[in-house]
């Protein structure tokens, strides 16, 4: 099991390297089998990335502190110089629990926002960008959104990779349309079939497979619609998370203002009032 | 040039025969290169088809009738038996034209809708299909989507590759959730860079090229979201076409209500009150 | 478990619809989630193909006469009118079984020939081709290849989509060059692992799998091995068993000269001499 | 335009952190916008990679060192530690011309060799590891292979993906069988369409285009066969240009004897003895 660590762009090698090291400081017996997963988007809107902010010790710090827990979100760890919408965003989280008799499994999804533009944000439907014209930044940087996505549901890999591409349609359900310079990334592991690196890929007679889930047609459905459903929330999640910044040059992303949001939301039905 | 037909699932190596004759009855001597498009969605829930209904003569007659001017949409041709979110579903389409600085390109979508759990139905972001409840068929039939993309942009083929994803992104936005049994299936194609067969993949010196909207950077971005917004719309409008139809056995689809759905748009600020 | 047909390029329409009634005929039950795989080469050069030579009985022929023994090669159905080389191909197979302690699983490849230039054909790494000037027809042909490679290995969706990906790996081997206008085209199935329509793409707990193969490191990659050496072979047979064939207009592909061929595998060290 | 590095599995971040630096050196104002592509081989069998050897200066050299001329083969670089079907392999590379009527393109493949098992190897056809048994290493260590493939044809990113691929198929005639732990990785590039990051992704409308090359049917084909040849002959460079290898704990990869081999390509036919 290797760690997914998210940066930004120009810290990918730092942090590859960071975690290699982490790895096989802890395990001196394990560190060349275990390639971690390192993934990025570009914040040098906010961040002066040639200054080359990030040190080994970020790194080591940020996997100690990957305990089991809330997650924080918003303006934390690689979310800290990324945009959404032009707004602040950052790091999102959430999750779907399926029915009992779905077998209970959880889908959780985890977001690094840096795409969208102001007028196609939407929320639960609500076009809460079209009526949100000030608050812009200096300049749109278009950038990019990773998606990971992790499931107790012991999902094979031919099926993981669908249940990733569907983390791209909750995107879109936020306005997202994937533009050009924009490299969305999604990644989605399951925790329950833990294969060891040394038995990679194994073949499995169904014949012999047990499990009564097996067979559930209407498992992997739900587990995609899941998927979309926390996709779209944890984009709003970091939206909802992520505070105002100022970072290089004075460069300054404004955070969602509530206040502002929350009405639009009643008024269009989507919210009810306390 | 190739026709691109849409049918049911059982009756496309009849579709496909049939064009290919009709092709070579028109030209003799291009049969042999001319490949056709046929693509297919499962109608079985009202089409009775293990009778075998498409004939010859009905292929032959759509291929003839296909000319420039409106296109029809609801229940015709391959959209007569289809659903959508448990409605009467059928062909739908919509088009965007960008604006004159970029080249005053137009996408075109055309849909052929067999997709949709009701609950999941949205309109423009409004959860229409949560408060339709009733008029809903025996049977939930998954089906899948077809989306045609054409473009008089002249992308190039990697190019079309990603408009063809977009097009999923437009039908989440509708509520899709691409269920497990549903195949998804995009096409795209350009009407500017017509290629012989003879010369099939032209390699390119982008040296000698005067366009000067190549390398316009904005321009790809702008076909993603009119593919977005067409693929969306055209949903919609093959829900508001389609008309209540009862097929074998006496299965019936309803149309969606208009007298129903425009005040819920109304209510959620969708829609100005003439 | 619905068949698998191969036809001439036109003719996949006619081929499709004749199966799927074929299928109707026998379980009238089951037809309309049955949707065979029907894939194509272009014969065109020996095969009339504008006078649309297949009719439904010949499909019907064919699926009735597929039943379990030796596989005929050579000139035989959708091989009637193919190439290979410039010389005379059509259908080819050979198999392997792995050893005993690997599950003694088999893998067969039947192949569909339409590629290949003269001067690339290689047998067992001996360059035939080059010394094979003569036999040539008036026009090369650029075809295509399909390979459906077949397995009693459980293999997953995933890992059948590595199998196909080596069955190119054994046309390289003699002397593919995957041209520019050739659509090489692999299926792998396996026959082990039949799962139910209605429960398409079960969710498997790998922590119920009891079956030892699992976690069997070695396997996948002689799964691999036997395929790549399954579909050169395959190639090779089909050459050695097609005929010299007459087709439209005179038009000639010759049968590959075993009593020229043999000799030079001999000088190359690749034929023991009875 | 990018540098693309080679390097070991662990040391990838290092190689990635230390080439951003350099970039960022030569360059202030380029850096946040270039990102190299880094890829790597395991080479943990000679290397002792928890000691994490690889330090920024050994990037700044290489870099540094990268300059118009010869490309040193065998055990330079990346390749020191690498091994290749059981000997010592290592960078090979190797290119064709084609012909003037066909614009004289050049391809070129460098390979980072890392694979294949003894007895599949083949030198041109003839089964060299077949009669070399012995010079083996006390373990198989099964690898990968980077190729990368570079021309100066104005391909399109389309094409450039098809001629990747076909760098798989020389690999297949040397005897790899890309085998289940093994991670091939392809590059192809141009040098003639370069197009400024700032347009990404240019659309083009091909009625403007010049080019006599353009609608040359055969040139595409051309450069698969090229890139075919060039990546066997880099394969089999990499082995000749290789010398023996002693790692760390005594773990030695034996280089390829020519005074052994060469015979057995005379033998075979496939060297004119001088």
């Amino acid at each position: 099991m290797s760690p997914c660590v998210l940066t930004s762009s120009l810290a990918i090698g730092k942090a590859y390297d960071a975690t290699v090291r982490w790895i096989a400081g802890r395990d001196p017996g394990a560190g060349e089998e275990v390639m971690p997963v390192v993934s990025e988007c570009d914040d040098s809107g906010l961040n002066d990335v040639l200054s080359f902010p990030l040190a080994d010790e970020d790194v080591a710090a940020a996997l100690d502190g990957a305990v089991d827990g809330d997650v924080s979100e918003g303006c934390v760890g690689a979310g800290t110089g990324m945009q959404c919408f032009d707004l602040k965003g950052g790091i999102g989280t959430a999750s779907r629990v399926l029915p009992a008799e779905d077998g209970a499994y959880t889908v959780g999804a985890l977001v690094l926002t840096n795409f969208g533009s102001r007028p196609d944000l939407r929320i639960d439907g609500v076009r809460v960008g079209e009526q949100l014209t000030d608050l812009m930044p200096i300049d749109h940087h278009e950038g990019s959104c990773v998606v990971v996505v992790a499931t107790d549901a012991p999902l094979l890999p031919h099926q993981l990779r669908r249940v990733a591409q569907r983390a791209g349609m909750g995107l879109a359900r936020t306005g997202s349309t994937a533009s050009n310079g924009s490299g969305e990334q999604m990644l989605a592991f399951s925790t329950a079939n833990r294969i060891s690196i040394k038995t990679a890929d194994p073949v499995v007679d169904l014949r012999a497979v047990a499990d009564a889930r097996a067979g559930e047609p209407r498992l992997l459905g739900e587990l995609f619609a899941a998927t979309i459903e926390a996709t779209e929330e944890a984009v709003v999640n970091a939206l909802f998370a992520a505070e105002t910044t100022v970072g290089r040059d004075g460069n300054t992303l404004y955070s969602m203002p509530p206040e502002r949001v929350l009405p639009m939301m009643q008024r269009a039905g989507r919210l009810v009032p306390r």
